[in-house]
């Protein structure tokens, strides 16, 4: 009788600092995954960070945690890419790119050589071109390699919102699109709370006289979070550990969420090759559809700056 | 130095049949409550639900869950009632009410002579009708007494939706409205999927060949399923026992959640004088707001047609 | 590039009863597992449960559940056996046995001959010789087919231990072994509680005056709790059903849990050719070890008592 | 009718270091309390803290984090003390002393001007001599003043020694005992595998050939994992803020768990006068019992040990 051989639902994160850390410990205790690599070139560093994780193991489901190294690509479900230097106070998004470019491709190459059969999630920063350099670099389709784009920014939008007319925040829907960074733009037109759009809402509210105004504000805030974060303490990594585990969900259980990932555009929205954030059905193979609905003109407008944005920084690599 | 007092998390429940006990069942592994009392006429059945649930202490959050009696109204936050003969098969809702109303007429006045300052959450069938009796009873603020209304059919209504367009529930959104019974109806124009509305997505899902015979197919399912499963098995109790606890959630925790529960009109919608399902915000004092946005036409009559039904009940009663 | 082919954390459950179905409602929660498949000769009851528990979809993590039949058994990681007849009130487990041996028996067959790799968990009772019964049927590997045994009256004593002396239940540790069933006893020389041994702590706990004639009373009620229950509602379905996530966690999570299931002893504790209750390590395949310890002699005697009657209860169907 | 009015289950945290910060992400996951108020000097560094916690309430349970201040210490069931210097590579725990004293009574008779009913949970360290201090500044009962002691220590204790023996955390019991330091000792007296005492387990374990020499080892590894951790990544974070938050589940529920905290002993163990950890009964109010039982003679003198080394750093102070 041949002994039982099911695969362990596993992850392997790329990069132990703040960001693939705390994404480690919050996806031990979301209970999602029986096994997680943690891979990064300070040996001290993750050693430790997996130190601090299993002495914990006494307080979340059964996970096995240890450190990895690239023979771990092969048989990952999902490969998370944290790797790179993080934003500096005052840096754009777009400034850290060339030191970390040539970091995701070598990852990326690695992933690739190994055979791996999973999805690869880019995470590191300006995060729509790793994304595309990744995708390039492997020559997968281009559903299983996914930025984590503004999925962390489309919650914020959604909290700010809540908190402001005063209303739980799981009722309150709304995505953030474009490029993660500072040219991405609320879709206000998909935007709606307890199942009214924003307009009507606002209409019966009465929370605020200028609703506009506050719409912009909202949007600004959402906008400029990283960089006060940054500010306010060096580097964000709560909130992203946690949107992490909400894509790590769709993929390990395939949810078919809708989630504002960073993908590759093939003529959705008039777009094509670039990577950026508009909603996606994402599932255990990865992004399995673009919802291509219509956007405002507006909207539009600003998808397309982001896209024009963005092309030019992956041109910019190519030199 | 005096003793700390921290009042408990406290819920009661009336009813010890399959919907009370499931409830306490699943409202137990939630871990909202450190307190629940589980009253019922059958004293034998109480015992018996009260230590199949101990009994499972082992496995969910530390609560002391007891039999009770009118001595824990007073003290309680959140007090439901799922007393009254359950549906049988081919009756129709509104056929249960005269057994069921002065069940709920005594309780009502015994919660309102506790003391009581929680809020009252009425989850017995026709729940309309009985929401109406024992809010008058009580002569409480409309808010403190509520009614579980539609908030298992909407739910039904994302999960049948969810899997017909392929979507995670967690991304379709809508409400069913008005009767918990066969007058109810679905606010299409609420209802979204993945941010975008149900006719914009239709046009790009490919599903199905024929969306409106499907969208009514899917409302008539939600219609008709207590029927089929009161056929099948004799009484529902696991999804209302999970429904029950997101709307004890959003009570106890002071959510603001949007909840289509049954509550008093009084203009809202142009009605007045009658309970039924509309979008609420529910938070610690019960129902905090009306969410009364616009309806499209044909939802207005079926709310109104919803109430006309719901007052000739209530009014047969005063005979 | 091949598509990704991660075979799904699947349990098959044969049997929609209470206990069945509880056991469902009770995994979905959980989170465990991506697919359940729910198996039962009467159409409309399992049709019924499928459908109360996919309506409360939005409410746990997306799981597909649907009703299932033989060809599920295949690439199923743990199949659960709750069907047969239920105890009725006075009845003895062991009056139950020739109703359901030959159900436990047809349908071990038909595992087996499926070609399952899975592990096989019998709950219906009396389970320790149902238990046996499958173990021969399919001829497999002792540790691939277990019974749920004494886990269950365990969490009982656990209970009724932390309720008396006031500690946590997840501080009091203990063990009831042998037969689930009327012989079965307390391994006192295995219980603690917050880390010392039963006379030590009653020794400094003071909560009581007589503490062997407790230990007895204790005992006792862990011993009726099934025939109370039974008596008062007719069955249990709650604790069971926590009980049983509790074991499927153990396998699907490969946690060498120490669980009191029911398994086939060969030379442990001087027994053989017996399936009952004592600590094993479950994990991913199963019972991978017996934790074949000392017992006091007196302890020994009741296993060996335990083990006459289940021989015996074995011998009966041979006939 | 009055509203109603339910205190929230409110925690204070003071300090927004990495200690501080992680435990409140983590409490804030575990939907424990309504209100967690986040309280420190660096005014930048909390701000941005409590920014990145609120921008993931989308991904948790419904709760209000924000900044705090002295006056949310009155209406505060737990106040949890973090701030401090932190232990700098090669420093003992003893080092900290003079910097961190100062600090802590200062805030500790903040917390008793306040009026608070709450719970005072001392983290910073040396914890042991900080708990004396705080609980001599708030002339408090002395189960209200806690430190978090050797709660972690014996979950790395717990975890390693499982790792070891091939068994489930859940299922491997033991205190690591005396001063959170070098100090500290296995208590291998009240340490069970599987409801086994060590060395009845390591009798039929069959892993090692050096039993002793394991414990050994595995001892020293739990003293200097501290150590290790701060060498490797600057300091520890996340096995303490689970460990911190089991802390707060046994008092924000009642939980009577036994937990290792550090406790003002008085007469139990022939010690008084010094805080250590012991075995104590923690719940709504504190340490409600320490469990005095008997340890062997090594375990004794080793406890003795501690405590004579924490009075003379309590002694030192005072100077």
């Amino acid at each position: 009788m041949p002994k039982a051989s099911w695969k362990r639902r596993k992850v392997t994160v790329v990069g132990a600092g703040a960001v693939g850390s705390t994404f480690c410990y919050t996806l031990a205790q979301s209970g999602l995954a029986e096994e997680i690599a943690l891979i990064d070139q300070n040996s001290d560093l993750v050693r430790g960070q997996v130190l601090d994780l299993n002495h914990g193991q006494l307080f979340f489901p059964s996970v096995d945690i240890h450190v990895g190294d690239k023979s771990d690509y092969r048989d990952t479900q999902l490969i998370v890419l944290t790797a790179g230097s993080k934003q500096r106070p005052g840096e754009t998004r777009l400034d850290l790119l060339q030191r970390n470019a040539s970091i995701i491709e070598s990852i990326a190459s690695d992933v690739a050589n190994a055979g791996s059969h999973g999805v690869l999630l880019v995470v590191s920063n300006p995060v729509d071109v790793l994304t595309y350099v990744a995708l390039k670099t492997t020559g997968w389709p281009r559903g299983r390699v996914i930025g984590s784009g503004t999925v962390l920014d489309s919650a914020r939008f959604r909290y700010l919102l809540s908190r402001h007319c005063q209303v739980d925040t799981q009722n309150v829907h709304g995505y953030i699109l474009g490029e993660h960074g500072d040219s991405e733009f609320a879709a206000w037109s998909m935007t709606r709370i307890g199942g009214m759009d924003i307009d009507s809402y606002c209409s019966i509210c009465g929370f605020c006289d200028d609703c506009v105004g506050m719409r912009n504000q909202i949007e600004q805030e959402v906008r400029e979070s990283a960089y006060h974060i940054i500010n306010y303490k060096g580097s964000t990594c709560f909130a992203i550990g946690l949107a992490l585990v909400r894509i790590t969900a769709a993929i390990l259980r395939g949810q078919k969420s809708v989630l504002s990932v960073s993908t590759l555009l093939q003529d959705e929205f008039g777009l094509s090759d670039v990577c950026l954030s508009v909603p996606c059905i994402v599932s255990e193979n990865g992004v399995e559809r673009i919802v291509a609905g219509h956007l405002q003109p507006e909207e539009d407008e600003s998808l397309s700056r982001s896209a024009a944005l963005l092309r030019q920084a992956n041109k910019s690599l190519e030199r």
